[in-house]
């Protein structure tokens, strides 16, 4: 079978979905790229994840056409793939139902960087998308979906090497990283920090951001040409 | 044994209620419908999830009448025959005591419909009941639970095809489905969607709800005629 | 060995703390009484529950002289002889720290009784005690706490067969049954009820206890002799 | 292999993290220190879990040298070495990243001593530490880490024998007791009463701290001179 690898790859970060309680159900989708042959492996729509086997994941090209499989590819693929056209360097996508990231993307609040455990993965805040317009609802949504990322990203100048991370407004979170897996591992982190940053303001309304030199110290010893953090 | 598909239905989405951690101990009931011959299959009332076999399940016809079985039938057991002699088209029911569903419930509050989560299952808010009456309590209690529902639906003008999910005031969530199965999903949604609209009212308690457009894209590109999510 | 079955009983109680999840390590205690020999089963103090035997169950009499074991008994084994000398048909004692019982207790509220999920096992709040003085925290104060929570059924006129749970001020709940299995479960009930109060009250905090006539509804269609719920 | 007991106490203490469910992935680090040869065993930086082994334990001595070991120390070990430099009695050290002591970190509050459960363990608030200035997370980070805390301690005259806890601001707990086990579980510990407090206080904001004779008969009945609690 052809792009096994790729398949095992998006079938193995789709089961962590679940294996790290970020979704019930089949809610959530992740897919991993080859980028030398520009297909893409993703979930199909809709099977439950006791059923699903990495022969199941569907192949696309970067113009949402389906090369092989024959279950429907997860209905936001084409906002998968539109990340995948303009984020040259990302291996994986992950797209979550995570109960806090869902809360901060309904109250359409970006996520405040407050401490470390968010410093040591990003120096910005987790940004969130402005809401569609109806144009947009109704036109392309999922290719429209994947517009409005590109659009904050642009508007407040964000890497996307360096943000891997991004809340929909009234929807949810999309992350992404060099890997499927660690598309997941992100949308894990964004858990996490999502629920650190609610409690935190539920304790003290008034807290501040975490300050500049903190963030960046954090940040810049696991990422970046100085970092002593990890092997 | 007669009804032994029915039986097993039943059976294996009262044992859902426990795995999808959506009540402690026995709270909580599932029954399925055999729509041809009009017979309910139930839980029988308080025996522990672990000493439950599908054998155990209560037969009932629509009038409450119990047709097969040694074991007393779930004592909500009138809620679910009114409801299924109303929602001509649901093929199961299920009442739990999920959190945060019993929370709203509590409040006396629909729950908002905020996001998209949410917009997949619903397009409405979820709504609740009314306080029963003196009478309604003092008098056939368990019926007239099933009536609080009918009436709600009536004058909010729902369909208990499009809207598979209540909160009966001061108690808690019943929803329902084609399949027992599909019911119990619906209270696991339901407790998400509970639980994620509780966080986000206290992440930003002006939070507007979904916008028209946007709710009704998810919920119809799941349901209905358009559908182009799922298999 | 001697008490045999009452060792068995206490021991069972005690290992479900852990798999209620009641208590982290070692916090809590079941005990189990013999009402015809006046010997009550308890756990001995900080022994893991994973190193925990039947036959390490500590034997006293109810003037707290150990009978048999060569542990030392629970701290709080005074507060437990206490009320088996006065509440005269109860088979069991559980002592538990759950999360949301204790927050009510640190926070010196009575549990208000806001829904049939507390209605179905109480048809009052779940009473809380005054904070106690100096001079009985520096007497005898294990049996202080006995007494405080006696005085306290006294003043508010609670029966311990109808209310079978309490919160001590700035401490955590007891709870008793027929049986040491039974105190165990009213501990996880008042744990659930603990968090959906906490919960309602987050989303309304004007929200009004559940009406009496509903209270009582839910409360003797389970318990006396009208109860129909249940086997 | 040298110091094999140290690096599985090191390495048991470790794995600990994870069974506790005190962070999520890697985060966090436990050290143990055998202090007649001045040596600490602690994590590798950046391995997972399920990939740890007794064998990659790091030994560094107290200036913090690779005494052996082919993988990279935890990055917090100049923070781990100081502490054991001052605090001359204790054994282990536990960094996590615990989400509720973090969110009492982030908010830069003290977790008030609000009940018996914080009370048994220590005497104190669990205090947090000043903001670091600039030049401190410019110059040598983690060293001032640990100089953070122990200014704070000199500060506010605890003794690390009965504070074995404390918050660093923005960032997170740090743990430590007479073996790395006991630090572990102090780390559990604070997770569970920074829990409480923060709901302690969403119930009631206006929640006096417990008072000094119920505080003190706590922690005394528990530790030092007079102690008849546990074994």
């Amino acid at each position: 079978m052809q792009y096994q690898t790729l398949r095992e790859e998006a079938y193995e970060a789709n089961m962590d979905i679940q294996a790290q309680q970020l979704a019930i159900y089949t809610f959530g989708n992740v897919s991993a790229i080859d980028r030398a042959a520009g297909i893409v492996a993703i979930k199909p729509s809709g099977v439950p994840y006791r059923d699903l086997k990495p022969a199941d994941m569907i192949l696309v090209d970067l113009n949402n056409n389906v090369v092989d499989g024959t279950l429907r590819p997860s209905s936001d693929t084409k906002t998968h793939t539109l990340l995948y056209r303009h984020f040259a360097r990302i291996g994986g996508i992950c797209h979550t139902h995570s109960t806090h990231a869902v809360a901060w993307a309904q109250a359409m609040r970006p996520i405040p960087n407050l401490g470390t455990t968010h410093a040591d993965h990003l120096v910005s805040h987790v940004p969130v998308t402005a809401v569609m317009t109806d144009e947009m609802i109704l036109g392309d949504y999922e290719h429209e979906t994947g517009n409005q990322i590109l659009d904050l990203f642009r508007q407040e100048q964000l890497s996307p090497e360096e943000v891997e991370m991004v809340l929909v407004a009234c929807h949810g979170p999309f992350t992404w990283g060099k890997t499927a897996a660690k598309a997941v591992y992100n949308a894990a982190v964004l858990e996490e920090i999502a629920r650190m940053a609610y409690l935190t303001l539920q304790i003290n309304p008034e807290t501040p951001p975490i300050k500049q030199t903190l963030k960046d110290k954090h940040y810049f010893r696991k990422h970046g040409a100085q970092a002593y953090y990890g092997q």
